[in-house]
């Protein structure tokens, strides 16, 4: 791979400044609403809310409290991803407090963890006969390699290295207890030690982690019938029932280079395969890589929901088949796009390669944003693409949906995951290679790039225009050239220039003085259709601005979204409604109505009337913030 | 009520020879393999098949085998259905062998029965201290009251006391244990008692059972939290676990009356509905019939499925929300369109309102007898109207739906549920009060009437055509005038004659002397569409010919029947196919498919193009007959 790609790098997070009309209000919602609610739930301070317990069992792990665990097996991993995100917000908004609550939490971890390294509280208080012995369902290693992702974040906010060591005493535990023979052919039910270990070494400076990394990923499937032989070991506790290995469900079918589409469990499976990005850029693995873009390319165009969505069942939170989709059932986990978004962030860093920042940016304006209310203490844990709220019938096939974002969850591990994306998402918005800036998604702020100081100014998603003005130097600019962008200009200094297009970008060459750029992207609504094989969509259309994907509500267009037809022939018009939503863009359609005589019968000879309808779409990350109503994607189309 | 109406029973089995061109292939199922085939089934002789044990729990529970109850703890149940089946087969088709088979297993239910009159070998051999006690769960209510309906049944066929003798030893202990104070408030976790015991008391002569089938049904509701309350009792013994009592699932939440809705388990409801019927009208009570009224009206215009189904969550078995009809992920559970039959045809008999027979046709002719195959060895036990086989995915949400029939199943209630229904299909075609005969299925046969022998030949529902021979007498002969026959015509001896229509039924006055009645009925194929409430049915069209609904498969029109759409401005043709199917009308439409680029990705901003096709719809009762393969129902329409 070519040497400019190697260097490659997400940009720091204390190398960027946002200040975004978009996302300021989800990264102003960090540090203002999540962090704080979040201590406090899992504190378990919020009346009303399903209790957590994450805090008080590691006070029992660490011996300073009686009691039993509490929640789920994981619950420790709640912990790990605020203190992520906690620690992201610390590098773009210094809070002593807020890093004085951070090292109490770190201390009690540090507390929480036994001599030899090992820390999971589950186990620790209620089987610690039963250590690693249920590698399928104990999530020891997810809740490890959680903690090894959060210290490695803490360490580069802060410079503080007392998580690092906490967890660098975990890593030597795992590297030697996985590297035993009884072992040698190991790997985690729930992936995620493998991006920890992959932090952590990196952070500490410790190859041998990385080395453990790569083991995990290579022996994965190698062996497809770990996880039912562990449960004849005397020591093996159950967590959730013995039998029904489904491999498919945990990837371990085949070894992961032989997997050629996308299953199961789809958090295990986005994990996995960004595991894999990193692992296959890590050591120049072109087989490795080439089973990543396979696996991409299958949920890309077989698997994906247009909102970025992934996991089509609820039972199982999985993948099913191609072109399985479901509108109403589908589960599209927000945990499962914030895989997404992880991996492609991985790929596109790793190759350059636009295409994978236009999922990635599919993914986050659309699944992940929708995740968190407005008001920034509700949470969507499934995002489907067409709700009817009666139809979401407790003790039924749809109880999985809920038609209002919830304030927590027993299973809690949704909320921390947007919050650390939120915190992180400089992260995302761009690319620095020691030479050249790369900007892939269009965030307002200042970044610190080999050119100096970038500048970037813009209302996109609402506006197509992006403002930039670059210090100095003599790098390269490259401005990502969206797929679904029809036309576009760029001006250098108020000159129309041309530039080079590669990989899906737009390349200016240096050197660079103050020098200001305009980059004007045509992104009008439009219409969007499936493949014919997406039987979800047939018949339908759905709108998009940009990367965003609009939708229909109740409050806009009244009961009954699916009476209503949309005209494709008569075009859409938007408009900004600063009142609206905080402040968005809305689109209109024109269409029909069915109507009919409600006392006809269930079953009629007779087709419905119909009558013209104004149809009025909003941005569907945004959905469900004016109380329960219906809402629709795809709609009829006429 | 009128006295008329009071009169009125079901034709007897014994007053019926059918000979049918349509039923008669279902019919013959019966005796050539439905019952066989079943028989072996329980008795563990069929390889491939998941193991019943059905026959050997009850030599277990008589003590003539050593060993463990196997199965569902409804187990029995199965044996109950096929002697009920066997004994109304036994009235169009002696047969020595099968009555010596018979009379073999009612043996063995007389030695497995407990000296007190207790008949269930789950309990008997695995829980004997907990008789009753889980009233909730464990079926012993629904065991005993299906195995008295088979008593009924046998002795009505054969003249046989034996088996009625068994039963009525357990319709004592139930009569004597239920009216104890402790019980006094108790109703089944699942209906059916209710039946067995109304059944019994009018096959026996003994009122005390049917004021108890009253008792049951009046309970149910008053004291909701029976099933809660029941656990705490020391010889309570679970069988699916503590807890989660869903009042709705069990239809306890409300006392029957005050229920307005069609709620929970749709088999429950579908067998408490039955026996509310018969109650209401043995003892003339309004308030209870207004009730099924009610209830009727909720499903027929809100809550069923335009195949008659009933049902429409995979997890539950149940009904969900008003007009939540979902095409692909519903139940339609095989045994719930046989009670639904079940209900309409009581109320049927006890109103003589035509409506009833409509609806009753329609689960007939659709779910029930799409629930077997042609070769009659494997059952479909969920029914949906949209089928996807790469869909139906193990361990996700789809997968309570098999694309294919299956040969048995672990929990067996459908096949024999299927069976009985097909046995005793003449007790739905007719109906007689002493003086009058109605017919309200246009199926052929000879039937004994108040007039005489009556003569039905038809080749219903391929052709619209009746044709009537009536001996004598002086009573009225009504014919049905289903809802969706728009002509008619009615002859006489040749001539054309005005015939009373009350009712749903068109009355024709005696005496009768050999006259000949020629009942003409114009069926044409046509489009039918659904109430635009019925959000799954939005944009989209059925097709249906007479009774029976159509449906595309993949045979006739290739995979992705999504793609398809039918041009309801263009006319149906219809056309007898004696080699397809057994002998079917096969139905055309004209329409369009829909077409694109398959590597043009998964979303795309250019409309598909699209190009004429021809669409075959085949009856969906026979669909599954050639392979497996998609199908659909509601077709989109332009």
């Amino acid at each position: 791979m070519e040497a400019k790609i190697r260097n490659a790098k997400a940009i720091a997070l204390k190398n960027a400044r946002l200040d975004d009309p978009f996302w300021g209000r989800y990264t102003r919602l960090v540090t203002e609403k999540l962090l704080p609610y979040q201590w406090r739930a899992l504190n378990d301070l919020v009346p009303g809310a399903e209790r957590s317990g994450c805090v008080e069992n590691l006070r029992v792990a660490a011996g300073e409290r009686e009691g039993r665990f509490h929640g789920y097996v994981f619950q420790d991993s709640d912990l790990a991803k605020w203190l992520e995100a906690a620690a992201y917000s610390l590098t773009w908004r210094p809070d002593p407090a807020l890093e004085r609550q951070c090292d109490e939490a770190i201390e009690l971890i540090g507390r929480a963890q036994e001599p030899d390294g090992y820390i999971d509280s589950y186990f620790t208080i209620e089987a610690p006969g039963a250590k690693f012995r249920n590698l399928r369902q104990g999530h020891e290693l997810y809740v490890m390699g959680h903690m090894m992702e959060g210290a490695a974040a803490y360490f580069d906010a802060t410079g503080k290295r007392r998580f690092l060591d906490i967890m660098c005493r975990t890593a030597d535990l795992i590297c030697d207890k996985f590297n035993t023979p009884e072992f040698s052919a190991a790997y985690p039910g729930h992936e995620e030690i493998e991006l920890g270990l992959f932090k952590l070494g990196k952070a500490a400076g410790e190859k041998r982690y990385i080395d453990m990394a790569r083991a995990f990923v290579e022996r994965r499937g190698v062996d497809p019938d770990w996880f039912a032989r562990e449960e004849e070991h005397p020591d093996y506790v159950t967590v959730w029932g013995r039998g029904g290995l489904d491999r498919l469900y945990h990837q371990c079918h085949l070894p992961v280079r032989e997997q050629k589409t996308a299953e199961g469990h789809a958090v295990r499976a986005a994990y996995l395969y960004s595991a894999m990005a990193d692992i296959a850029f890590e050591y120049g693995d072109g087989s490795l890589l080439h089973a990543c873009e396979t696996l991409y390319g299958n949920i890309v165009d077989r698997r994906m929901y247009i909102t970025g969505g992934i996991g089509s069942s609820g039972a199982g939170e999985r993948f099913t088949a191609d072109f399985d989709l479901p509108n109403a059932s589908g589960y599209a986990e927000s945990c499962a796009s914030v895989g997404l978004a992880m991996f492609c962030r991985r790929m596109l860093t790793g190759t350059g390669d636009g295409r994978y920042a236009d999922t990635m940016e599919r993914a986050l304006y659309n699944t992940v944003a929708a995740g968190v209310s407005l008001g920034g203490e509700e949470f969507f844990y499934v995002n489907p693409l067409e709700v009817w709220p009666e139809s979401c019938v407790e003790g039924t096939s749809m109880e999985h949906v809920k038609p209002v974002r919830q304030r927590w969850f027993g299973c809690a591990c949704c909320p921390p995951n947007i919050a650390r994306t939120l915190a992180g998402l400089a992260g995302y918005a761009a690319t620095e290679n020691g030479e050249d800036f790369r900007l892939d998604l269009f965030i307002s702020g200042r970044y610190k790039t080999p050119m100096g100081e970038v500048e970037v100014r813009t209302r996109f998603p609402f506006e197509g225009n992006v403002a930039l003005k670059i210090e100095g130097g003599g790098g390269r600019l490259a401005l990502r050239l969206p797929g679904y962008v029809r036309d576009y200009a760029v001006l250098r200094n108020g000159e129309r220039v041309e530039a080079e297009l590669r990989d899906g970008y737009l390349y200016l060459s240096g050197p660079w003085d103050n020098d200001t750029v305009e980059y004007r992207l045509e992104i009008p609504p439009v219409f969007v259709w499936a493949d014919t094989r997406l039987r979800a969509a047939a018949g339908r259309v759905a709108v998009m601005k940009g990367p965003v994907v609009y939708c229909l509500e109740e409050a806009d267009n009244g009961t009954n979204l699916s009476a209503l037809t949309v005209d494709t022939k008569a075009g859409l018009t938007e408009d900004y409604r600063p009142e609206l939503l905080g402040g968005t863009t809305v689109i209109k359609a024109r269409g029909w109505r069915d109507v009919d005589d409600p006392s006809g019968g269930l079953y009629r000879f007779d087709e419905p009337q119909r009558e013209p309808a104004e149809l009025t779409f909003v941005p569907y990350c945004l959905w469900d913030n004016r109380g329960p109503g219906e809402m629709a994607v795809w709609v009829r189309r006429g």
